[in-house]
Formats: structure tokens, sequence, C-alpha cells
């Protein structure tokens, strides 16, 4: 970074004065569009000179030019200087995400018009937290919530004309993603689950026979505690809710020891940590197992939950299904879950993080039937509506579920106030309700239909491609635009295919170091990449190694896909791999780097 | 919203190719240009427009044009016209909080650099929740982490060369918000009070002498349980923390009954949701009263902590002081509470969302000392360091703190990667790091000191302004850049000097509608917004209404401050009341609007 001679920087009013008020004369003007020019094309050039992923480069070289922790007193660079830095020394050491090799995570090309979106937001500043700093973004925020809602839930129009812009109830809420959109989603089914109530209960002596009468809420405790034997505990006096007491007092006022979570085996990780974040114990968010699909095995399901009811003394708060796994795409069977939550009375929460915005598709939006039916939904704008990052979404069919988790304040969220801040885990938020809003009369519902179904298809025809050739396997069959395989080198194939159990154990540890030294290795020559995770499969308890491929980019073609296998059987076959004695001896190749 | 004679718009695959592919061809690039040229200065007349506030309008007008819920099916609007929709019917509606009469709220202008430095964010699209979609972003935010941690910590040389790049440890985390700052903090609190452990206690029938030892972590059972009697209770066994096992459990293994988090009473809401979201109970969120000058009352956190820790069956998770109280600007006596909770073994969290830029003022950084002491810090980027909504971040001394909160998958985040959303409560997140490092690079810390010394500096001239007019009462003094008032007419203000306490209640609350209708009045004109709160002062338990202003845009002088408090003046003069029976019979004017 060597530097030209230059009059020193100093930090005085003048300067920043000229920083705060915006650019009066043409000449200023002409400099601050000539910057957004090197950001759009300067970047845009970037991209195009690195079809592939990323320069490679090992992690300790990365970090070389990383380590001064000294904030500099005087201004070091103009704002030139920070972008040209930012186009030639930090664009080639980022991840072309846009790059349509690039099919290894659930991150690719946002449309152009996404960034002149996201510059639009910062210019305005607003605040969503209340409506003294964001007025009609407000508005606009409940009109966008109203609008996806609609899409999941399909209620009338009068439903829709009491609640898109009535200020006591709410349809959903924007995030910051998907995470704090299910930790948001399981805060208000706890908090629904162990509701506050004021009641004496008349205690006959077996099962509850539901003739206790609470005074909040709409409904009645019947249904949180049906089929549960009480054990002769009275249930009297006065509980201030979940919220106000905590989880240990809950438990007390509702005659439980424990509360769990039920969650399919494929759901992400961010409804574990939900459990630990909201004290329910991550340990208490159950795994339901898959099918051999890899759907929710919806029979463990109702077994599982007739098993925790037996003793009366575990809640169920909620069953999470999901839609559009996180490794494989695949859609749990949301309506069966739907049946059964609903005959069990337990909440039930769809996480479409991924999965939601196949319902703008009137190909494949079959596909998440049964979403209509959930009390909660999760989707997130980062992913498949193409947003810049990071906007997640969560969607309540009950307008008045979300008072489980309103807080007011004396400066800002007062009672009886509009202010969104009233019911969201986050406090400030910029207003992305603005960019999904025009995304969606830029593209229509058609637009983004176009892409989905090309994931889709071409997911399908990868899915075919692979099973065509010899040295792949696919382990997940592609339910949306996501798939797994791996790569299976034919002795070892030929081995497996007699082999028992333990035998299958051996070769499959073998198999697992190939697929991830192929994966390194691809992602260090970084022309393309897929990701790589665990799963069992195939009747199997043991996890193996699969590669993974998401096909989000409508870029993303067969016939680049096909390179990218291509590409893997060329460094299968200069691995240096030697099996002797049931044991994969030695790879050649520098070790690997990030 | 007439629609000139236009082609319709269809979403076919043509068109999508070139919204995703950015366009090669000069024109197309003249166009996106000009789009830019548009969000930049076509933004920016909106605002030399409107030298005040906002547009009056009442609620009811401002959503009217937003009831539709339908998404169209094609593509309503291209982007040109999205974006000059934007302009002329979005941004006179929006709120101009870049107003130097803005001096309501935490937001205000910020420097027009920031608009391109979101842009680049937004351009480059990187997920720093792993390695793989952001690597260079992922190391770059470990450094800008670094660099604000060695601010508030201080720590020497070798210390941060050990842990700027260092994989596994963590000083601190980018979060979307100061909320979920304040969360991860006390989330972290609450795991480490309640830390796994396995070991056989030998009980000596009295005061816990301390003989157990743990095999995890780096302290041992001994602090968290000084002083603190055991009733011959028998801690055994093996305990895998409350992440884990959940609240009701903690509780268990470590015999107690209940958990608190003691907090200022000027502590922001977040807070109190935190202990909401946490499953403490949000009742277990205890106020700490403040003394005359609204500072956390130590004399009295004191006798709380020694009053709960009496009968042992309390655990106390952490104190929590505030340094910037959002509804005063008050920075806490940080240093005493050090005292107290190194005294007491507890731990310590700071909330500076509002005041930790103050730090790089070498004038007042003096004001937060005994931050350095605190286990963990909050501090927000969209505040004071005039960053676009929204970022926050929070900072840990130990770099082993964040442990607490690790979470692995197999698909992300595995186990022994650098992948930072292993210990984040967040997921997906932005690269925000890329803009607060150029912004300290562009501003030095010198750039920042002369922002922050010129808010406090104007605010100390405002409070004497307004102690020196008549109709208006300073209610407290700005130790940062916020102070309160509230306008009393002559006629009141008289009466109350000599009035009993009954008497003063009625007159407190004659004057609260007197200053809610003068700031409503204000708002609504337009020109200029104080905020308002209600809080205790001068000795009464009664809340009184006050009006708020935050001093943090550069171009705020005590010039326009003048105006603020002459039309002040002129509304209360416009205003019909009648003071007769001591009851405020009526105002003139329309019923209040947003």
């Amino acid at each position: 970074m060597h530097k030209p001679k230059q009059p020193k920087l100093v930090a005085d009013w003048e300067r920043l004065k000229k920083i705060f008020i915006r650019p009066e004369d043409d000449d200023c003007k002409e400099i601050l569009v000539k910057y957004m020019e090197q950001i759009l094309f300067g970047l845009h050039e970037f991209i195009n000179r690195n079809v592939g992923v990323t320069e490679e480069i090992s992690l300790k070289e990365l970090t070389a030019g990383f380590q001064d922790t000294v904030i500099n007193s005087d201004p070091e660079k103009k704002l030139a200087e920070v972008i040209s830095d930012i186009i030639s020394q930090i664009a080639p050491r980022a991840v072309n995400v846009a790059s349509p090799y690039f099919v290894g995570h659930m991150t690719a090309a946002i449309p152009f018009f996404m960034v002149h979106l996201k510059a639009i937001v910062a210019a305005l500043n607003q605040n969503v937290i209340k409506l003294e700093t964001s007025k009609v973004l407000s508005v606009l925020e409940k009109q966008v919530l109203a609008k996806i809602h609609r899409l999941i839930y399909g209620f009338d129009e009068s439903f829709y004309n009491q609640h898109v812009q009535n200020a006591d109830t709410s349809l959903g809420s924007f995030t910051t993603g998907g995470t704090t959109a299910n930790l948001t989603a399981l805060w208000v089914a706890r908090n629904n689950f162990f509701k506050p109530f004021d009641y004496i209960y008349k205690n006959t002596g077996g099962i509850d026979t539901g003739t206790a009468s609470l005074n909040t809420g709409s409904e009645s405790i019947d249904r949180i505690h049906a089929g549960i034997q009480l054990n002769n505990i009275k249930l009297t006096g006065k509980f201030d809710g979940i919220e106000s007491e905590g989880i240990a007092q809950a438990l007390k006022a509702y005659c439980f020891e424990n509360a769990v979570l039920l969650v399919s085996r494929r759901g992400h990780f961010s409804l574990k940590k939900s459990g630990g974040i909201l004290g329910i114990g991550n340990k208490n968010v159950i795994p339901v197992d898959v099918n051999a699909e890899h759907r929710m095995d919806v029979i463990r399901l109702l077994r599982t939950i007739k098993d925790i009811k037996k003793d009366g003394k575990t809640g169920i708060i909620s069953v999470v299904g999901v839609a559009g796994a996180t490794e494989t795409g695949i859609v749990d069977p949301l309506d069966d879950i739907a049946d059964i939550c609903e005959e069990q009375g337990i909440n039930f929460h769809v996480d479409a993080a991924w999965g939601g915005p196949v319902m703008l598709s009137e190909k494949y939006s079959h596909k998440l039937k049964g979403i209509e039916r959930a009390d909660s939904v999760t989707v997130d704008g980062h992913k498949q509506f193409f947003m810049p990052m990071t906007c997640g979404m969560v969607f309540f069919k009950s307008p008045l579920s979300m008072n489980h988790i309103a807080y007011h304040s004396n400066y800002v969220n007062r009672q009886g106030s509009v202010d969104l801040g009233i019911k969201t885990l986050e406090g400030s938020r910029e207003a992305n309700s603005l960019i999904l809003d025009s995304a969606l009369k830029i593209m229509g519902t058609r637009g983004y239909a176009l892409i989905i179904d090309h994931g889709i298809e071409t997911a399908k025809k990868f899915a075919q491609e692979i099973k065509n050739r010899d040295l792949f396997e696919l382990i997940t069959e592609p339910e949306l635009n996501i798939l797994t395989y791996r790569m299976v080198p034919p002795e070892i194939r030929q081995r497996l295919s007699s082999a028992d159990i333990d035998e299958k154990k051996r070769l499959n540890a073998q198999i697992d170091q190939i697929n991830i030294a192929i994966q390194r290795k691809q992602r260090e020559a970084g022309k393309s990449f897929v990701s790589r995770t665990r799963m069992a499969y195939g009747g199997m308890v043991e996890e193996v190694v699969v590669l993974r491929s998401v096909i989000m980019n409508p870029m993303t073609n067969i016939k680049i896909l096909n390179e990218v296998l291509d590409e893997q059987e060329r460094i299968l076959k200069s691995l240096d791999y030697i099996l002797k004695n049931d044991t994969l001896l030695s790879f050649t190749g520098k070790s690997p780097s990030v």
C-alpha cells in the first residue's frame, strides 16, 4: 500500500461539514456519482475477471494484512481511496457469491437493482422501531407483511382490510434474519403456552376436566392441559405469564417438570439455539427422525408426542416443520403435521426461511401444501427473495399472537401507539420492507416464479446427470432446488456392494475422506464451489460426508453443473490415495487452506 | 398514480437475465448511474425542500394508499419508475431525520459516504456467518472488533497480537443492533453463571467453603457461591450447563430458587426484554433506583445485592450499568459499580449503545471511566458512529466468554472452523465491519471527536438557554449530548412554588398535558422535532412528562435550538388552555395526528 506524496489529512470542522451537508455544486455532485460508478462497475469488473469463486489464499496469508488494532487519530484516507482500496484489496479476497459456479450455499447473485434499493434505504435512514422516525415506512411495512401473509394464509379480503393497517394487531414482523424470525416465533409460542392466568381450579381428583376458567386470552386452559393427568395437584391462584415470571415459575404454575420443542432432525441449528436462548434448554429441543425420504416421520412424531404426554410432566411448546431444509431442500409433510398438532392441541411452526418464496410459483407452490395451517411461519428475504443481506420475516396466523411479546417504554413504543417496535425481538431496524415491496413491483410473482422454477428444474437435471455418472452417488433427490451427492471411487463402490455392516462403516469412512479432499481442493482451485455436510442415509445410522449443491442463481445451468462435476472427476483422479488394508493412507497436495 | 400508455410489463427470461447479469454496454451503464444519481440527489433535494421534519398528515391519510394486499403477477414497474415513485411518494412522507431541527431521537444525518459504503456492502453481498461466504470480510470483522475492543479495554499490544485473528477466541461480535447486543451479553452472562459442572460437593453443613472442584471453565465455583449459605443441600453430580438443560434444571443444580439481573432504573427497555426472552422472567430484571443526579445509586445497589444474597436462594446473574441513558444521556458511576461487582463476584455489563463512541474524544472520554472494568460492553454503530441502520456490537473483556454461546452444525460452523457464526445470536449477517472500518479511516478518531465534542458542548449551551427562559424548566442536565426539560406556564409555576404535595400532583398533571400538546403540535407543524418521555425528578415519586433533546447532528447549533424553543413558546401562547378549579379544561386545535 504505497502512499503517494499527499498533504496529510486532518480532521477539521470544514471537512466535517462537507461530509454531512451533501454537496451542492455540480463538481462535487459529479465526483459523488463517479464514486458510485466505481462501486457499481469496479466491483462488477472484479466479478467478470474472476469467473470462479475467489482467489486461492491460505488463512495465514489472508489474515496477514489485518493485524493492526489501533485506530488512526487523523483521517487516513479519502472516500475515493477507500473505494479503490476495496476494489483492489478487499473484493479479490472476498467470495464471488454471484458466480453461477458458486452453488454451495444459500447466497448467490442478486438483481442489480437491489444495490440501488439498498442505497435508497441507507439514504433515507429511517428507523422503523417507531413512527416518529419512519412514518410512511412503518405503514409500508405493515402493507408488505400483509401481502406475504396473504400469500401464505390466503384469508379473505375482509380479513386483510381489517388488519393491514390495524395498529392493534400484527400479521408478522420483519426481522434481521431467519434465526431471529425462528426465535421470535418460538418466543411467542413459549409465551402463549405459559400464558398468564388468574383462576381457581376445581380439583376433580383425576384427569383435568378443564373446568378451570381463564380470564386472559381467547383460549381456555382446556386445550393446554388436554389429556394431562394432574396427579391431584391443585392449580390455583394467579400467574403473570412466563415472560414476566420466568420458566421455573411457569413450570410450577402449570404443574410441569419440563417443557420441550419437537423439531425435524433436518431442522436448522437456529431452532436448537432458540431453545437455549429461551431458557428451555437445547437438550429439550427434541429431534424427530426423518423417514427414508428425509422428511419428518409423522408416525414417530405422534408416538413421541404420546410418550411425552403420558406422565403429564412435560409440556410441548411447539412442533416445528421445515419447508426447504438447509441441507436437502426437503419439505416436511406439513399437512400431516398440522393434523397431529390440531388433534393434540400443540402449536405448529414452519421454518420456510428457504422454501417460502416457492409459494410464488404456480407450478410448485403445491409442495408447501399445509403451510397455511401453521400458527407461525419464517421466511427469509435474503434467500429466495434475492434481497441483499440481511432480511428475515415471521408471520402469525392469528393477528393477536404477537401480543405475547409486547414491550412498552415511556420514550418509545408507548401503550396505544402504532410503533412497530412494540412487538419485535430487535429494537432499531432499517426499512427493509421498501426493498421487498419494490422488488415485488419490478419482478411480479411471475418474475420470481421463473427463477424458482428454473432452480427446481435445473436441480432435477443435475440429479439425473449425477445418477448417469459412474463416479457419483446421489444421496438426496432435489424436492426443491437443493441436492446432495458424493463421489465413490469404483474400487470402493465394488467392495461396498458386498460388504457387511462393519466393512461398510470402514469403507464409508474412506469415502468421507475422499469427498472432504475433493470439496477442499475444488474450493481452493477457485473456479467453482459446492459445500459439504454430513448426514445419515439409506437406513444407516452413521452419517456420511455428502457434497451439497444449491441451485438458486438463475444463471446456473446444466452446462455449468456438468463442468463442476467434470472438475470433481479430475480432482478425484489426481488424488493419490492408496487403499490398503482398508485404510486410506495418504493424499498428495498441500495441507488444506480455507 | 396515473399511468401513461406503456407496453404492459411481462416477466420473461430475457428480462430476468438482464437484471441478474450486470449490463455491459455503455448505454445501460449510463442508465444505472443515472438512477444512482437520482437516489443521491433526488432524495437530497427532498431534504433541502423540507427543511423541517416531515409533511403534516394524519395516520388515516397516511395509511390510505397502503391498503392493497395482493402481489401483482406481472411486473408493475421498472426500476426508474420505482425510484421516482419513492422520491415523489415515499420520501415526502418519511421523516427527515437528517434535518438539524430533528433533535428528538437517536437517529440523525449520516455522512454522505455512508450511502456509498452501504452500496458496496450490498454489491459484494457477503454473508459473514461463515468463511466460505465472506472470506476476507470475516478477517476484517475480527480486526475491526479488536480495534474497538482496544479502545474500550486498552490491553497491551501482545494481547491484541494474540487475539486479533485468533480463530479460537472472540473479542466480541457485530450484531444487528443494541438490543441483540445486550441480549447477547446477558445470554453469555446467564450461561457463565450457570455453567456446566461435574463434581462431588463435600458437604460441610454450613457456609460453602468452596471445596468443590469444577472440571470446566477457568473459574472455580467458589466465586459463584461466595458467601451463600447452602442450607445443607448437597451439590453433587453433573450439570450440563443452562444452555443445554434449561433454567429450571440450572436453578436446581445450583440450589437457587430464582435468578435476577440488576439494572439501572434508566436502563433501556431491551434489558427488561432480554430477561423475558432468556427465560429469567422480566420481573426478575430488578431496577436499581437512581440518585438525584439520575445515576444509579450505588449505596442502594449494594444494599439490594446484600438483601438478595441474604437467604442464598437467589442468584445474581449480572449488574448492568448504562453509559449514556436513552432518556437522559447520563452515565452511571461505572467505577463504583465495578468495585461492587468485583467485591461481590458478580458479572458487570455496560450498555454503552449510545455513549460508547465518546471514548473517541480526548476531551470527554474520562466520562466513561470504569467501562474498561466491565465484563461486557454494548456499542451501537448506527448511533454515534453514524452508520446507516442498523449495526450493533458487543465486546467481552475475556476472549473466552463467547464460548458459552457456541453452536455448531454439520453444514456451517463446523467444530474448529473460523466461522464467525459459531458464536453469534444472529445467523446470516451482512459485512457491516467494512462500513465501520472505512468510516474510521475517513474520519479518524479526531473526526468523530469533533462531532462528539460539538454535541456535548452544544447541549450545555442549550441547557443554559433553557434555564435563562422563564417559560422553561430544565429537568436533567446534559452530561453528554442529551437533556430533558419542560414548559411551565407562569401562572402554574407560581402556584407550584407554594403547593403542598397533593396540589403539586394536580399541577404537574396539568403541566403534563400542556407539554404533550406542545410536543404534538410542534411535530405536526413539521419544522422541528423534540421527543417526550416521563420520568421522576427532584425527589418526587410521580413521573412527569418531559421534552427530550438529543444533539447528535453536527449541523444542529444553538441558533437552531433557540428557534425550536421560540416555536414552543409560540405554541404555548396559542394553546387555549383554561385553568379553572385546578383542572385543565380544553385545548383548541384538531385532534392530534401522528
